[in-house]
This record gives C-alpha cells, structure tokens and sequence, in this order.
C-alpha cells in the first residue's frame, strides 16, 4: 500500500528539519517494505516570496490529496512587517482549518538523558508524563468580529472568542479516549470563574465525562494550571483546553522537560490527513547552518507512523532509535548544555538512522 | 493626617492574614506617629452569606471613602455551585470596576534565603527581579457580549474581548513610567500574530514609547512569553500586558521564585483609592488554622505605605522586619521545604512587629 505525504518544509530550520524526517522515514520504509510518496508543497514566508500567498491552493490540494502531512516551521523576520494576512503564520492557520485540524496533540515527557537542560530541578520532573490536548480550529483564532471599532466616539477593537458546543465535544471526546489508554485521567482547563465559554467548555466536560467511568475529571483555572505545570508536573495525564489557553499553556510545557526542539506534535483532523510537526519555530538565527535539531520533526514523523499509517512498530523504532542516540550521548546545541562536543544536523540523522 | 483604610477580609485565611497586615500597620502609625483608621467591609462568599451579594453596595461606599483598601482573598468550596452572578469572585471583579482599578502590579524578585522552596534551578533565578502590570478591567473580562447563542440551530457561546485604544494607553504608559525608574526595559506582551486588539496594543506601545526614549521597548508573543518566564527570567523589567494573559502570566510568575505566600500585589486606580491584596488565594484547607503566611497581605501594605501615603521610609522598615525575620529562619509551612520548626501566622505577625 502506497501512503502518500505531503511535504511543508516552511522557512528557517524547516527544510534542514523536515529533510531529516523524509531520510527516516524513507529509510523506514526500505526496512519494512512499505511505499511513501513525499509531495513537497510550499508554506509561509517562502511561499509568500513566490506566490504572494502564505498558503498557495496548490498546497492545499497536494494536502488533501496526502495520507498525512509533514510540516517543519513558518516565519522569519524578514515577514514581520508585513500586513496581517501576508504573514507566514497565516498560512499555518489556514491549513488548520482547510483540513480541519481540530485537536493538536502535544506529549510532554522526561528525558532521564536530558535532565540538566531543564531550567527545573530533577525531583520536579522526574517521570513527568502527560500530553496536552489544544483545540485548534476555534475560539479567539477564528470568532468574528475581529476589528478595529467606533465606541462613543473613541477608537476602539474587538476580537471574538466563539465556540461550538459540537467543537468542545468533540475535543474533549478525544482527550477522554486518550486518558482511558493512558493514566485514566483528565484535567480539563477553563476560566470558568469570567467566562461564558468556559462554562459551557465545563458543563461538556461533565457530559463527556459520564461516558468515561473509568477516568477522572478534574476541572483547573487556567491561572492555576499556569501555576500548577511549574509546581507539580507530575500531577498531569491529559491536559485538554480551548485553542488560546492550549497555545499558551503547551508552550511553557515544552519548557519543563528542557526538550524543546525534540517535542513532536501532531494536529488530528476531522476527516482528512493529521498534520505533524515539530513544535519549535523556524530558528532563522540557526538557520542553514546544519546546527538545528532534527529530533522534534524525526518524532512527528514517528507520531505520523503510529497515528496515521497504524504503523506501530515502524514508530516504536524510529523512537527506539533516538533514545539510542541519546544514550550514546550525542547533542545538538540546544540540548548540549554545555557539552562542548556538538552534533550537527546531519549528523544526528545518519546516527539516527544508522540505528533504526 | 488621618488615612482611612478600608479593610476587606475576605474569605478563608482572608481574615488571619489581613489581620496581620493591620498590625503592623497599627505598629507603623504608633513608631512614626501616623493615625490610621481602620473601616471594615464585607466582600465574596462571606457577603454572599450574610447580604446575598458578593459586593454590598456598603462595601463599595466604604472604599470609595477611603484613602487606600486592603483586602484578603476570596472564594471557598461552599460557594463553588453557585450561579456565576452569585460566586465570590463576581465580588473581586465589580471592585475592579467600580474603583477603576486598572493596573495590577506585581513585583516578582528572589529571595535568597528562599531559593530551597523554588521548582527553578537556582542559576535561573538568581537575581531575579521584574514586575508584571497587568490590565485589570478591560478584555475579555467585561466584553459584552458574553453569552449562550445559537448559530445555524446549533448550541454555541461568544465571549468578548474589547478595548478602548485609551485603556491600553494609559497603562503601558504606567508601565513605561515605572520602568524608567527601573532598569529601563518593558516588555510587552501580546499576541500580534493572531488577534486585532493585539495590534492595536502594540501599535500603542510603539507610541507611547516614542515619549520614552531611554526605555527599551520590546514586544514577546503570549506563548513566547510563556516560555521566557521558565527559560530566562532574568531577562525582564517590567512586562505589560491585557488582562486575560496578565492573569495567566502573573500567576505562572509567582511560582518563580518558590515564594507564592509572600507575594504582595497593588492595583491602581484612575482616580480613587488603590486597592492592595496578596497574590494568593483563600486556601481553605488552612483557614482558621493559624498556618497561612502573612508576609504576601503585609507586603502588600507596605506597598499601601509607598504609594498611596507616599511614606517610603515606613514602607522600608516593613520591608525590612520581613527580611529579618525570614534570615532569622522563622517559615510559615509554605516556604518552610522540609524545616521542621513550622512559624505559626501569629508568630510571624508578633516577630516582623518586633524587628520593627
Ligand atoms: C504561529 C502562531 C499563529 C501559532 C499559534 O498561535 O497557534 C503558534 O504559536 C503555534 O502554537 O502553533
Ligand atoms: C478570581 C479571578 C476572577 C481573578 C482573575 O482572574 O482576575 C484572579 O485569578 C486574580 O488574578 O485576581
């Protein structure tokens, strides 16, 4: 069977990163005989610079027509004056909702390997495992009114956070499902004490919650998981939230672990190709120069493997085979902390390989 | 010169740690020759249960009168079922509104003495010492509207986020002021990229800054900011932003420096009296037990001392009683981390009063 990728290599780090991902993978199929057709398609400030378009239909249609898609980072400086809807991010918030990415999965956890690059002290994190379910398609990233207003006189503005209820069902669906495979539990984020939104995203929690007797639910403020990621880590099993909370709460999550450019993402859809990716940004000050760590888009493609293709033992090795190359001790400058023997990109992905 | 200070205990360990703070205030009145008057108001859960409203409209005239309010901390498990115009928190917002406090500031510095309590590797928090200005009553907070609604037959809810172009004006300007008194650095927070009200503020802080021009202004995205605060902390001077993020940010902050009980906050007001309370909340599986720490509620008159009544001196030697006693070892549970000689609340109050 044929399974067909698109690829977004995007700007920055994005081509080096995504390239190491389609050798694995490539290598992944010659080892178990299986056929992927990579697609490349264009995305961000690239694609700006050569269509005048953040995200081109031509990109979309190769996405549509893909079992899954590759994405490895949008944006650089060179696009930050640009008006609003001629900024590489846009191209990623477009994908997301022309595919209808509705959940984006994020899993935090300890690297015993990479224990001092944690800004946090080991008993702290030790063992932290948990995943962070964000809603991606709704809320202030899409509700309209979105705009510049007259109020008595005065300048003023408006954004919009909107929701569905079938959107937060459908969310806190999956983040149950996933508990019920996992530790069986669900802390369900909200600011239910100011808004009205929050309390619907509360009550659907509870409704969920009865078709899951066997996982726990537990509501927090967002204030206080703010708090709580830092405190105590190891609380957590899924951690699900609307789409402004889950961007805000998943990066400083990403921090905890000091694992940054090696945590994998993986955006679900509705009814067409998941979309991975790594969940660093395009690194323009590291960019080109073989420096960046392949690590965060080799694991979303291992997610890819697992979640898309059900290819679970192709996943588990390509996951084996990074934990082999950390073991063996090699770095990349972001997690060398202060190691003065540094792996370049091409390095780490031949070693990776070297290990599938 | 008589000062009126209105005193709103609260709920919880609202009442041991207010308590506290008037102590020493009534200390600080009799050491410098000062009258202070103390008038007392009801506020949150307990209001609820005597008047049937988190804010009686008595508690606001007693404010409104006053020079400068204290408050302790609202909320409780007894009123959590409650409809949301009936919950102790709607109690802390209308104060918000009608005193027009609309800048909460938060200092966030290290102590050494306490860097055991810290989930943070010393080396990254060390020196540590910015202040968060939040915007407290505009956004997402008081947007109408705020409602269920129905769209194309489905369930659905909108939450608004508004602002006047003059609300972000003039607490950034606040911002600016104190940095310029500071370490000349303000970082301002939004999220640019995605909402239009982001780029209203940052178009604001651009002017605003033009007025400063030996204060660098700097602009970090929300989930960037997120990050920072964990990586590199030492990084900041003063961070102004909305109110939605100032409140997950700040919270997220307090946690820095493993001194979350000792936290003092100040909101101010356009015109009338500011407002002074502790960061943390009602902690009622400690109240009424002579555990709470004091030190966030009387820091937080120390505060009161500076910059309502303009007494520095006094609001230093508040200051200095807390470090005293604190390298003296005395702990209240919170920050004790493993000590075993626990400081009861009435302990602490009577040793800052002595190191007076
Ligand atoms: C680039 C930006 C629009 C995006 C978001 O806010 O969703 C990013 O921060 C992310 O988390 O993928
Ligand atoms: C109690 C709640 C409404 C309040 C807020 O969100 O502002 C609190 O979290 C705070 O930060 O003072």
């Amino acid at each position: 069977m044929k399974r067909n990728i698109a690829v977004l290599q995007g700007d920055g780090i994005g081509r080096e990163v995504t390239r190491g991902a389609v050798e694995i993978l490539e290598a992944v199929a010659q080892r178990y005989g299986h056929e992927f057709d990579f697609q490349y398609g264009d995305i961000g400030g690239g694609a700006i610079d050569l269509t005048g378009s953040p995200l081109p239909d031509d990109t979309v249609k190769i996405c549509q027509n893909s079992d899954a898609v590759l994405l490895g980072a949008v944006g650089g400086p060179k696009w930050d004056d640009q008006p609003a809807h001629l900024r590489p991010e846009r191209g990623l918030l477009k994908i997301r909702k022309d595919l209808n990415l509705y959940a984006n999965i994020r899993p935090i956890s300890y690297y015993s390997s990479l224990s001092e690059s944690s800004p946090l002290k080991k008993e702290f994190i030790e063992d932290v495992d948990f995943v962070i379910v964000r809603e991606l398609t709704g809320g202030l990233y899409f509700g309209k009114p979105s705009e510049r207003v007259e109020r008595d006189g005065k300048e003023a503005v408006v954004d919009t956070l909107f929701y569905q209820k079938s959107e937060m069902k459908r969310i806190i669906e999956l983040a149950f499902a996933m508990a019920s495979n996992r530790k069986k539990k669900v802390t369900s984020v909200d600011k239910a004490n100011v808004l009205e939104s929050s309390r619907m995203w509360r009550e659907t929690a509870e409704e969920v919650a009865k078709d899951y007797p066997d996982v726990t639910l537990e509501h927090m403020l967002v204030d206080n998981a703010a708090m709580q990621l830092i405190k105590n880590p190891k609380q957590f099993d899924i951690i699900v939230t609307e789409n402004m909370f889950g961007d805000i709460l998943s990066d400083e999550a990403s921090v905890l672990t000091g694992s940054l450019g090696m945590l994998p993402s993986a955006s679900i859809s509705a009814e067409g190709p998941n979309l991975y990716e790594p969940i660093h940004g395009s690194a323009p000050d590291i960019a080109g120069k073989n420096l960046a760590n392949p690590i965060g888009t080799i694991l979303s493609a291992a997610s890819m493997l697992r979640l898309s293709f059900g290819l679970e033992d192709e996943a588990h090795a390509v996951e084996q085979a990074v934990e082999t190359v950390l073991e063996y001790g090699l770095r990349t400058g972001d997690i060398a902390n202060g190691q003065r023997d540094i792996t370049t990109t091409s390095e780490m992905i031949a070693e990776i390989k070297a290990s599938l």
